[in-house]
């Protein structure tokens, strides 16, 4: 877990703001729910299932209920759905905010992280995955990012792997062993697969990566045609990020047809998601279909925090020139926040010097001090931090001095 | 702990964004910090202290780590100066962020809420206290709540109880119960001084609730000063909303100085704050001074929710009008979007009636079908979902349309 300091707090806020005027802008609204939820919930099967215990922060309270951190934004989102059936469909919502994995800490990894999602419940057609595909090249765009988004249909792959000889039986883990094709490499899947009596075929049609291929193989298949309109929409608007890869797996079991993966250029992944219409059924909802994307604001930032710039939200520093001034100074930066200028104060009473020196650092870009001279004569000198701007103006002439704070860079 | 499902969401999420651009405006900057500390740290003494363990959520870690979910976000400020001694100075951060007690649950009391926290490290003047005061004052104000700020002094209370005769090994419970008046009422807490042999002169002084003679009693201390330079600089903004309380002692052990309380009138406490010199200390770090103000972010929403109201973000709503006019509703919706108008489409295929009636629900304000008519003549009508207005545009006028939506409410 990690500190964000105010340099590194304002570029991840900044990007929290961005992708949230993303989501509204697409009609989507936020939700918040507790970071600690019941642990029946989270393990619940055909979602974490029993063994996500080891894989998260897991606790008993005062009373013995056993509880746990939430591990994704998802699995609440499901727990509300199927409590509130009465809900307008499609609910379209989304949600910011921490979770928590237990994992073993590596480069790059956080035990809290936080995740931006949005979903869309009650959506059948492919438009809706379409939906997480605009926003998420909206957002990498947007953010000046290299990327690509891999895809694929969770059915698709099934289909594929039953096709290949690959037991009833054995698709999950081999499912699970495909998915650490990034992480391990092709030979120590291969290697796995074979240890486990899965045929190599699968492996060489993953290889091949052919579309064309792929749909000669299964035919056109519900799974096919959504994943083939999914490809085609993506065509159409030019989305020349997305790309279709039938390696990906993504592991989350809840997964039943289209799923996504977005991708850093050469590195890493920083979100994803997918289509999971049978998740609300296992919190004892209504059958509901449902499919979502999910941005790692922690990849995100780690992307960004070295190219980024933050503007500092207050733009003037007012110092007294002593303490007699102190009430002038008070009515004079209050005067001025009024008018929406931000104004920051010298709190300690240090010398002029000094307080060029703080203010320069902390990124302002204007200065002034008010004293008796000013108080006497009515007018006060603004002076810029970035460059050699001066200028006078009547102490009461607040309207002037918030414009040249504005225009003046 | 509870869900804020979106038309609550909504209205918490403007509060949380009020707060922080007020904090902004007078030169605070963000920091974030983890939701789970070491237990160590959250029961240092002088801070928390071991009775801690049974009002906060505590748990160990698979290695045995003890560990707790942070009950405000001043102790993890604390530690942050304290492991950054060179950190510029004065630190003003804010932090707005989920809090956890483990309190029996009570109406309008839960074991998860937000916190919105500005803080001044490193300035003793009563101006930064006086600060704190500013901010409260522009935040309740600005949310148009009726509301008072009660001020007092640790010191000063502390000095009045020993010219009572209090003695000294039982100025803590003294204080303690007197926290309690709101609470319990004044016969309670008579009862409990005398049961602790309280010398009920102090209460008799409480009651009285004068200035000028607390002032007599205790002469011209460092905390009196403090105290009364506060209350002048309040007089001098003309803050009717601050009064004297000599009653407000305010639990928290670690305060050392004036101590401040917001309460809605005739409601709840809805903020405070204080002085706490020596809690960087606590900490391994230098003597550092430290003033700060906390807003009770789900005690404003429950003061606010039933009034507010928010305007949807996204303007208009856009179905096709059959499943052949989904790329050109898609061409149209992104084209808007990419000019910042927010567009919901229809992702379920459903007739018009239930597409306006779905629309009107989630408070979108215009509505527009897209068709073979439509892409044949070129042109497309917007109709008003809030009044009866219709207007007739060339398709390709997304900037007359953009207009068409912002002005027409």
């Amino acid at each position: 877990m990690r500190d964000f300091l105010p340099e590194q707090a304002k570029k991840k806020q900044f990007i929290e703001d961005f992708l949230r005027r993303i989501f509204e802008r697409y009609g989507y609204e936020p939700i918040q729910t507790p970071i600690v939820e019941e642990f029946e919930l989270l393990s619940a099967k055909g979602s974490g299932g029993e063994a996500i215990k080891e894989e998260i922060y897991y606790f008993k309270d005062k009373s013995d209920r056993e509880l746990g951190l939430r591990y994704d934004l998802t699995v609440p989102l499901a727990r509300i759905v199927a409590s509130n059936p009465a809900m307008l469909k499609p609910f379209k919502r989304y949600c910011i905010g921490q979770v928590y994995r237990y994992d073993k800490p590596q480069a790059r990894r956080y035990r809290e992280f936080t995740q931006a999602d949005v979903d869309i419940v009650g959506a059948k057609s492919v438009l809706a995955d379409f939906e997480s595909i605009q926003i998420a090249i909206d957002v990498m765009r947007g953010l000046g990012l290299d990327f690509a988004i891999k895809i694929n249909n969770r059915q698709v792959l099934e289909e594929l792997a039953k096709k290949c000889g690959v037991p009833d039986d054995k698709i999950k883990e081999c499912f699970r062993a495909i998915d650490k094709m990034d992480k391990i490499g092709k030979n120590e899947v291969v290697k796995e697969l074979k240890a486990k009596g899965i045929p190599e075929k699968i492996m060489h049609e993953i290889e091949t990566n052919s579309f064309e291929r792929v749909k000669d193989i299964i035919g056109e298949t519900e799974g096919m045609k959504n994943l083939e309109r999914l490809l085609e929409l993506s065509k159409e608007s030019n989305y020349k990020e997305v790309i279709f890869d039938i390696s990906l797996a993504r592991g989350l079991e809840y997964y039943t047809g289209n799923v996504f993966e977005i991708s850093i250029r050469d590195g890493p992944s920083v979100g994803g998601g997918g289509r999971y219409d049978k998740l609300i059924e296992v919190y004892g909802g209504l059958p509901t279909p449902a499919v979502g994307i999910s941005f790692g604001v922690d990849r995100l930032y780690d992307a960004l925090a070295s190219t980024l710039t933050i503007e500092q939200e207050a733009d003037i520093f007012v110092a007294a020139f002593s303490e007699k001034d102190e009430n002038a100074l008070l009515s004079f930066s209050s005067s001025l926040r009024k008018i929406g200028v931000g104004v920051e104060i010298d709190l300690i009473g240090r010398n002029i010097r000094k307080n060029v020196e703080y203010a320069s650092k902390k990124g302002l870009r204007f200065f002034a001090v008010i004293g008796e001279n000013e108080t006497k004569s009515g007018k006060i000198k603004i002076k810029g931090l970035k460059n050699n701007v001066e200028k006078e103006f009547e102490i009461k002439d607040l309207k002037g001095i918030a414009e040249f704070i504005k225009n003046e860079k």
